[in-house]
């Protein structure tokens, strides 16, 4: 039976920051801080029910966008 | 700032069955059971970057599939 991935995908997301998951263009919304971990945004993307939020640095300067589309790539097994 | 949905969404999957978010048509690969839960089938659909997965019954007659969008839509904060 197909149920082993568990927790892998979200660990793997858990590992890399939303500045280097960080797209070009913008998005709607409060911005989430690009130290924050892609599985934080993941989490907040889906809670939201939103495709996209605006991501800023730490001087709340806009560095670009992170999407569902974008995480859901980051989150599949190495190759 | 914004860093707070966490573990919600994944918590929310982790209560329904995929029994319940199977979709008409069909999926390559191996059929994840309807009574894995939906946070399961979402990790493995990360875990495999693929869009959709097979769901079969105990008795493994084929009873639909389950998709990467359906599961985003189903991990929203309920209205």
């Amino acid at each position: 039976t197909l149920v082993g991935a568990s927790e892998r995908p979200f660990r793997l997301l858990s590992l890399g920051h939303v500045r280097d998951a960080v797209e070009p263009g913008s998005a709607e919304g409060e911005a989430i801080p690009g130290d924050a971990t892609q599985r934080d945004a993941l989490a907040e993307l889906l809670w939201s029910g939103r495709p996209a939020l605006p991501v800023k640095d730490a001087d709340g300067k806009a560095l670009g966008r992170v999407t569902v589309e974008g995480l859901v790539k980051r989150a599949a097994r190495p190759q």
